[in-house]
């Protein structure tokens, strides 16, 4: 942690300041400049309180150095991790796909769903139960009804099931049904949610937050990773920027900027991430050529009569054809899909 | 609702986007411009599944009308709702004044920072017991404890007692002991606390998320309503922008807006939409003159040994300073602190 | 266009306004609702001053309907147009590869450069002769010794010039050495200076501004167009978002939304768009899988010695490796580069 | 400047490193902390080049530690700058009010509005003549008839004129006829137009880009400070951010920000910051009681017939209502409007 001084701070100031570092056991070293004094500080500055140096007499502002992470961190565990759900893979040679609707609807819609992604070389089938809503007039899902038919339809077609889960106390019954826990991108910072996720035997796919920074949405991994489970997939689907004609933006440049910084696989979710049908194809090669782990993408069997989500949800055939695109580009990077 | 059809639309497309609106009992009315064909639908665009109408063929896009929250509009309850808690008044004529520091530290920093608070012409404490934190290494709060001290403190002073809840199953042990409930930023789409609170007898102070829009956080405010509870102040905490030279960005032209979309009472916090203790006084006084409710500020007895918030802390001299401010302006706008 | 009017908007409200829309020689539909009355006004919405309906009595908001580009509009021209400058092609089947460093230095820079890139498979060198530098205190490029260096670049390579015009009377001058102009984000809405490009024989590479909505660009786009040149580029360089990792946010969604909607073709710089080099081999593959027309790179002979933008110029070996990745991406996508 | 080194960095990249910043003529203090080293350069970093450090290998990343501007800057002159045109004050006790119509259309209308902004308080007369369009198909302005208008007006109440200069060769031209140079939000970046004013006698007001950092607006005033003109005055006009309620989001957090880091003053434009007529009133309160230097507001005879920006324009009873409310809040803070 760098700690500016002003220009006017005096050396009473600078002298609390290093005595301050020094209280919370820290090693101060001082930089006299021609115009300020900077205090370098040495030692792990992710300790509790740090931040409020500044707001000490005579500081300017304070530049953290270290990544606030450690578990999630690369340069704690150099090799990519590989999370694996049944027979879906994701990390290493692997593009595992997620696909299906936003929300279980019913049972032959589900079952219709699972068996057309299979054919199209999905290897986990993707449907909400329990669907935290914007609005309260909005369906709110199917709940434990929806998880079965979901259950169901991994046993007609082997897929792994991955499926949303909203509240800690929900935790252990998703637990039953699903194979991956998904944390959608509003409840990233929902830290009760995420000890409990982290105590599952299952895999975590954690959105990210449409305003969070990739600190914090590594820091919400890391609460799960600290409780107990390694295997968290980062699933990136969209920031809030001033863009309208894309509901969220989708920022490509977070899968080898993340892979960089942490050896959890990166999935993409191009439904999210554009917000209409017409540019997720496009958007799923991009994912891929970034070097992407995974891509979680919407399908249902007729997106127009869909109960959530229809205006970005492909159909049958366009899903089918987009996975030919994108087996083409996985291939273009020796990798394979699913 | 307006339906935009493509210019490339055919006669068929127009004719079943025709009957895809009457299915759903709505009534459309087609105009056909020069370049293209528009639909209005006339109704209440409110339900389930309206939305996918955009995955129509040979739809371009779908613009709603109607504001999407019903219980919080000014257009069905057109006077103001006043809060009060104890002895605060948040709305009308009164400007809430809460106050106090992020966390609960100790007996004596909170029965301290109340009594400081008080005389400088608070009307509620503020303090953190259960603290949601980006880290998990961080100090988490003191939990039921600190809701103990909080009481206490208002034991001696009067103040009503503010403070957050970060789960639906702490809602009971927080009302127990605290005036009001805050949900803070990181919840504000935690629809299952949402729900817990509006059955909660307490007033509710709803932070608006740093990327949620003013539909999405008068939507959130709709699930307290619907749930039962009528008393809702809507708190702006600053937005994430491009900025860097402070943490949020405060856009207190949110006060005119909300206050003309809904009857609710509209609470600035300049402590976290500026994060640096120099700006809150003038945020202060612009968020009253914007025409303000209320507002929550962050006052520790020794901002730079804060466990948490520090930087954006203000010292007791500060905040009396502050206050003798902001109660010239409120003055200006025939209004009064407190 | 679409005025909504406010639910407690009069019949006299409602009557000035279909006086008003009438008086500007459009149609007025007008909807009565069960909660609120909409007007539908059929006809040319770009003509000046329609904007201001809103700030009748009674209206809630006014909803555009028609894109306000005309010329750049895919529904006036349905095959994409293809730009060619020398040898290099940017649409249709070709990719077209812009390489060079951000500044041009020096002679023995510039021709090193231009044989390296073009041994790579670029087919144009870019490169800055008039550099628009945030600070007045930083590296002005070598203005018309510049251009000559790269005009001599050109001579023994053969790759087509793209190179920087910043104000509109340096456009002739510009245009005598270079075979594209670059107009810069910062001036993608100087006006007098798209005037002055629309006018030169050159084809012209439109930087967009890191805060300009996709109209906003393709507006400015319609400046050029309308002052007579075809030849037009889009380059998306990144927009401004609360994201730090990066020096700009890449939407690459931007490519198949734009293609949709315009028939210009679009260029990506993963360069500006990322900031760093390391996160520029990733995204120029992501580029080419999202549908990109072409991309341009920095690329420096000794990058971290540059005069400007080293951190995020490739050297020599790390472009050469970059492009045999995005061959492979673009024979996937049926394409080739250059 | 703080280079902070990777973990993984080697012997050879520190002394590789140690080497350049010596070579740049700065003097590198190394810091050995636990998990990394860090370089702290001590000197000038405001020099060329300075910033492709981070391209060295082994480097994670640079913190600069100096603001990068100068003449801007309040460490260099402490004392508040205080401009002054004809009768209008801009900082210390005196708030400049400048009101007007976004475009000049007519003898009557300006000579009208002129009149009317008067008597309701403002010192200053703005209006556009040049006018920088969105579109090539809207209204670009009067031009030089549309400063004589101006001109007229003057002579006739007394008010200084302030109004858009669109690019350098225009400088004198406008020049002749305002007393206040306007520099809009598009051209924060023209640099040759800021070099241009920099050398006019007259005043200058800088509009803020609405992506642009404090940085980059202080450097852009730097340039026309180092061209030798002092008396520049800042104006926020609002940032794109994702909110879509208001045009622009104006964060007026930026007074106080912008008053401690510059000697220049701060005018805020409310009427762009919000675009719309009803939410002027509020934000003009509040820029004052946050202690803006000044205030831009768009004046029309009749908003609903403007030429541009109706949306965003208040009549003449709605300007001299809010300058009474303004008065009472510039009291408050005492100081006086005009």
């Amino acid at each position: 942690m760098i700690v500016v001084m002003k220009r006017s701070a005096s050396e009473a100031d600078i002298n609390a300041m290093i005595a301050h570092v020094e209280s919370k056991g820290l090693k101060p070293n001082v930089i006299r400049g021609s115009e300020r004094t900077v205090i370098a500080v040495v030692g792990d500055e992710r300790i509790a309180g740090i931040g409020s140096l500044e707001s000490g007499p005579g500081v300017d502002e304070v530049l953290p150095i270290l990544a606030p992470y450690k578990l999630a961190s690369r340069e704690l565990k150099s090799e990519p991790t590989v999370v694996q759900a049944l027979g879906m893979k994701v990390g290493g040679v692997n593009i595992g796909v997620m696909a299906g609707p936003c929300s279980v609807e019913s049972e032959e819609q589900i079952i219709a769903s699972a068996k057309a992604v299979k054919a199209a070389g999905a290897t986990a089938l993707r449907g909400g139960a329990f669907k935290p809503r914007t609005s309260p007039y909005s369906f709110q899902g199917m709940k434990e009804e929806g998880l079965k038919l979901m259950a169901a339809a991994r046993d007609v077609t082997g897929l792994a099931v991955v499926t949303e889960v909203v509240a800690s106390e929900d935790v252990d019954l998703v637990s039953k049904y699903a194979d991956v826990l998904q944390i959608g991108a509003r409840n990233m910072q929902n830290y009760r949610l995420l000890e409990a996720a982290g105590k599952s035997p299952r895999p975590v796919l954690l959105k990210r937050g449409p305003s969070a920074t990739v600190d914090e949405w590594l820091l919400a991994a890391e609460y799960i990773l600290d409780a107990g489970n390694p295997n968290v997939m980062l699933c990136e689907r969209g920031i809030r920027t001033f863009e309208t004609h894309t509901r969220f933006t989708l920022p490509l440049a977070s899968v080898p900027y993340v892979q960089a910084k942490t050896h959890l696989p990166i999935v993409i979710d191009p439904s999210h991430g554009t917000g209409h049908t017409h540019l997720v194809t496009a958007m799923s090669r991009a994912a891929i050529a970034a070097g992407a782990d995974g891509i979680i993408v919407e399908v249902h069997p007729n997106p127009d009569k869909a109960m959530s989500d229809g205006y970005q949800s492909m159909n049958f055939d366009q899903f089918a054809e987009m996975m030919k695109q994108c087996g083409r580009i996985a291939e273009a990077m020796d990798r394979k899909l699913g």
